[in-house]
């Protein structure tokens, strides 16, 4: 099962994965989900939203356990992140049937759309639109690099796209949704354990500094006269990584712009964007607060103007908390599993759904914490024990 | 004569000035020169390499006098860088004529083609050639961002490319080159002088830093296990700052490239560009060792790869020591006016000169010291001043 997706997508250049929404790997990823639910039985379907959906009882049954999560990747990303929650599935049904599990719910996979937002450029479409946590407007105004819109690129995949939009009914028949990933960070493997259980999501925003200087002669501009914004950007990454160390925060300045960004040219505009992540809310202001004023001492003190603006802003998601004890309680039954419950600073469909329904997730084991690069990994043996806890997991909700 | 020039190539959006070579307003920039040189009764002639040439007696008796600079211009540059040269040049001319002074020696007005370099990423092409400081094959592969070479140019342009290279007979029959340029610093500004004379080109160079790390999650990858090359970069850009302050030296770190640069993404690779120029060698080297050592402290404590690159490299130009003290005794003459010694950083066409012919420069008072921008500027009064200095110059050298 899994060898026959490994090479959907794949690129020969970098050994990473390009599955975009709406492209053609994405239609073999499609495909290949559809596949595996007709080949075990399952009733398939695909909703409004064009997320896929894999049943074994009646949905309309309601309460149903449902697992999965996503096919597509971000650029050159791994093969884990997406795919391992979604053949983890299956191959955990699969586990459920050789077990002769009997199970007094309906369970349902799902693989939702465009989770990496490597597309559209927002994450998580296909779980926002059916939670209503994104507009048919907003939808409709998602645009990708070559200015096709999402209708525009549902259409051209053979896809409806009138009938995007919320979809309630289909939350409300959910009583369980639970999401097993490669884990993004290296607590597990820090830790010595396979398989952990996620509190929460961090709290996670995007800020924009701009630094306005002066644009002036590299050669003949004396350092006393300059007002020079790179120096002040620096003194700012630097900040950023201070302040996020004293907090056990996460601050990232990943991206920047220069103007005129010419070697022998003082800059006028440096532009970097700061990601911060922490725990909690309060921690991340610490952080964001003490790296602002950082800044705005240093480019003070050297003549340069500075504005901050947030692009973006998550608040915590905070897993459901009784859902959460009954996954741990199912697991240590298990006497030699021990499964440590760790926050995560990445964003999920979990994280979207999680407003709507009770909703928990699994972490499987990364020895490297590398995340969103060919070099991702998971071994046989921790995906083998993230199959078995989530059949655990699913036999222990859909019996109850 | 100036208000003629100064609407040539002007930006409407910024006020900058776009006199590329061999465009339109590069074309129209000559125009104005030969009006100019006609206008006087000049002999008028275009060298191999497309310099222009205006003469007041006949250059084959040898032992020349020549002055001028050029016209073209950075993108968005100021109204001074260069033009003031020419324009002073034909001004001095019609002073001396004014005051009924007797040449001795031939008087030659010069505007040297492409120097900043704007289009095809060298500066001084026209000094170059003619000096043999380029060779003709290197000269067939400069290229413009469009793709189109330099003989396809200035083909377009109506020259002939045939012909470019070396001239040294032309050079033969300079006795003395002075360039007046409007200061890129604040030099005078701050010693409250009007003219000046140059001391010494300083000693420049381009280094690439490139800072190799792990691309990875913003989110998820923990401080500790990154190998994040930004903050090295920003050290390095600190240490810069830090090491040219100490040195009385100029340090710039201008432009960057980032991959992938992506906001939630820790780059993989930060390259930054280092631009720097001391008063001698000796600084300068000392300048650019301490920012590589202090850059490889940081990114080895970081696991963070550095490579350093010299990309160019342009020794001091030390201009003649006579002709800088005749300059210095000719101008002495002028009690009120107090004419100091001082080094620049920017190169000039009297720099590739220097090395063929004795060759000095004035610089004109910029009293904020911007240059490469539409801020750049020279009071008319110290414009006048330095047109009656070179008047003066040129009279002193053609009378001996």
């Amino acid at each position: 099962m899994w060898a026959e997706l490994l090479p959907v997508g794949r690129s020969s250049a970098s050994g990473g994965y390009r599955r975009y929404a709406w492209t053609g790997a994405d239609a073999d990823c499609r495909a290949w989900f559809r596949q595996q639910a007709e080949a075990r039985g399952l009733a398939y379907e695909v909703d409004r939203n064009g997320n896929q959906w894999a049943w074994l009882g009646d949905p309309a049954a309601g309460n149903a356990v449902v697992t999965g999560s996503h096919l597509d990747s971000v650029p050159d990303g791994g093969a884990f992140d997406g795919p391992l929650g979604v053949v983890s599935a299956f191959a955990a049904l699969d586990e459920l049937r050789g077990r002769g599990a009997r199970l007094t719910r309906p369970l349902g996979i799902v693989n939702f759309g465009d989770e990496e937002g490597a597309r559209f450029g927002l994450a998580c479409v296909g779980s926002r639109l059916t939670a209503g946590a994104l507009t048919v407007e907003q939808a409709h105004r998602l645009t990708d690099g070559d200015g096709v819109t999402l209708p525009q690129a549902m259409e051209a995949a053979g896809y409806d796209p009138e009938g995007i939009g919320p979809d309630p009914e289909r939350l409300a028949r959910i009583g369980a949704f639970v999401e097993l990933h490669v884990e993004q960070g290296r607590a597990l493997d820090l830790s010595g354990d396979r398989v952990g259980i996620a509190s929460a999501i961090w709290p996670h925003g995007r800020w924009r500094f701009d630094f306005r200087g002066e644009a002036n002669h590299a050669g003949t501009t004396r350092l006393a006269d300059r007002r020079d914004p790179m120096p002040s950007y620096a003194e700012t990454v630097l900040a950023a990584r201070r302040e996020a160390e004293l907090a056990g925060a996460v601050a990232t300045f990943g991206k920047i712009a220069v103007e005129p960004n010419g070697v022998n040219a003082i800059p006028s505009l440096v532009r970097g964007w700061l990601d911060s992540r922490a725990a909690d809310q309060a921690s991340l202001d610490t952080v964001v607060t003490a790296i602002e004023k950082a800044a705005r001492e240093y480019a003070a003190a050297h003549g340069v103007d500075l504005t901050v603006e947030r692009e973006s802003f998550t608040p915590v998601v905070e897993f459901d908390h009784a859902l959460r004890d009954e996954l741990a309680l199912i697991l240590s039954s298990d006497t030699e599993l021990r499964v440590p419950v760790l926050g995560t600073g990445a964003g999920h469909d979990a994280g979207i759904l999680s407003g709507r329904v009770p909703t928990a997730m699994l972490f499987v084991r990364n020895p490297t914490g590398v995340s969103h690069s060919p070099a991702e990994h998971a071994t046989e043996d921790d995906c083998v024990a993230g199959v078995s806890a989530l059949a655990d997991v699913l036999e222990g909700l859909a019996r109850t």
